[in-house]
């Protein structure tokens, strides 16, 4: 099988021999897979794919359709329609997943766009309700909310019955994501005068942590996934203590398998029935095939977009 | 009735009018009340009594016996022997108390150590359990050991079936500390090489920030109610997400009725069976008479001791 393929710092397509799926293993005919911010770090030797995935390929999702199925795996059968997060090696033709890790595809959505959807969803969904517990009339404030995990708290906050504030850097982008259900949408100086904030997502990083807090509100909850423009930063223990807030970090990618599946067990029960009714979207900025891989990856790396870049194969 | 009162930043005693019950309010004969590190933030005028607690009468926390009741108040009979944290005026002959913050004093404890339980032991337990979400067989470390809330936590955790590591800086109360039920008892400086820790109850403050998180195991969390060693320092946000961690910050005293009744019910559930059944205590390190006030305060403010310092009636 063909793959993006990791040489010498950059991502070049290349044959590899096809995979095949072990117990309780899918092999999934890749149809898109989407690029992430791991996959340039990985580009640039710096996040290491982890045991069990190729260590060349990158792509941390992938939709397709089901090409075999490995001894005792009997969720999904030949054809189907499937999607999940994966530990590395997402943007090849082929990819071998467990099935506690693969979720239904919805109808009516693309698989173009579905190659786009666990990363974003799964980590958006997972930080503001499963770590931070965001309830229905709660105030969410998403920082960076024009990215991929951004545009996908947006939209689930707002569908659960929460107000979202937004802050973005690039204004040219604050239309778009105002219009994807934030009420409000803010540069990102001077935001806590818009508090307070019950749940924080922090996809930004250390440079918000001081007044993060100012703005929580009583019990408040700072989920941090996101530290593009800073890890450390001064936190003031007794402004926490006085909000009764709690500050949680969280990846997802490290995770073991039992608890990535119950991630994607809660996508299916929680989210993906929204995208079926159409209340939820992955907005893709553009999709390139497999052979404009660096292209691909050059348009990744310019940001200024809003949705995801999608490789299809 | 007579009180310990703060006047120009002494405690004397003062006489003051009989506090009556309202509408679900205890009036109690005290007959000991703990001093806490509030009162001596409070006699420097540092820790204003909130809304609905008398201005000048120091003590969050008492055990005595029912004199009456208010209308509607129907928990407690005339006699009963009760304890519980107050917003302020614990220091006092006589306290009213909303019934749905007192709790019954358990059989066999006596009323002077009765009234060093409810503080720290509901502190405690709010932050290790409630907050916290400790488990049977994770780690618990303590740092701070040796004050009232520590030596709670650790005889707490060693019932539930959690493993204590305590750090205490004045060696003189190691072994003390060791008694209680901690395995380990350390110096602080170093502690993070005696990890991982599945949570940390953080009774000194911010120096211990950093080597917290390094110190924590994947999924943990560092509860911080105690900071006299220094508010701020340097959180690293990358550092708390390798380990999927949480901090969190918490106070007793600033919360609703609702909300401290709630710990007063966990507390008869969960707590008080173990003074009845012997494997819980509250250390006592000395008792004054109200006429003795001020040298209560001098000794308590003195440190070096394991154990509460008690006002009796």
């Amino acid at each position: 099988m063909r793959a993006a393929t990791i040489r010498d710092g950059e991502v070049v397509v290349a044959d590899h021999p096809d995979p095949e799926p072990g117990a309780g293993e899918v092999l999934v005919r890749v149809a898109a897979a989407a690029l992430n911010g791991a996959d340039l770090l990985q580009r640039k030797g710096r996040y290491p794919a982890p045991p069990g995935s190729p260590a060349d390929i990158p792509g941390l999702e992938l939709a397709g359709t089901v090409a075999a199925t490995g001894p005792g795996a009997t969720r999904f059968a030949e054809g189907d329609r499937v999607m999940g997060i994966v530990g590395g090696g997402g943007q090849g033709e082929l990819a071998v997943v467990h099935e506690r890790q693969l979720m239904p595809v919805p109808g009516g959505l693309e698989l173009v766009e579905a190659g786009g959807l666990p990363e974003v969803f799964t980590t958006a969904h997972d930080a503001i309700f499963s770590q931070a517990g965001l309830r229905p009339g709660e105030r969410l404030l998403v920082h960076g909310a024009a990215g991929g995990v951004g545009t996908a708290a947006i939209q689930l906050a707002r569908r659960a019955g929460a107000t979202v504030t937004a802050t973005v850097r690039n204004p040219d982008l604050r239309d778009a994501v105002g219009a994807l259900g934030a009420t409000e949408v803010l540069e990102p100086e001077g935001f806590e005068a818009h508090g307070p904030f019950d749940v924080i997502l922090e996809l930004v990083g250390a440079p918000n942590l001081g007044a993060n807090v100012k703005a929580l509100n009583t019990g408040g909850r700072i989920a941090v996934i996101g530290v593009g423009a800073g890890a450390k930063g001064e936190l003031n223990l007794v402004a926490l203590m006085g909000k009764r807030g709690a500050i949680m970090g969280s990846t997802l990618r490290a995770r073991p398998l039992e608890e990535k599946a119950l991630t994607a067990r809660r996508m299916e029960t929680e989210v993906l029935p929204g995208f079926a009714d159409g209340s939820l979207r992955v907005p893709v900025a553009a999709a390139f095939g497999l052979d404009e891989v660096a292209a691909a990856y050059e348009r990744f790396a310019a940001g200024g977009k809003l949705g995801k870049i999608i490789l299809t194969m």
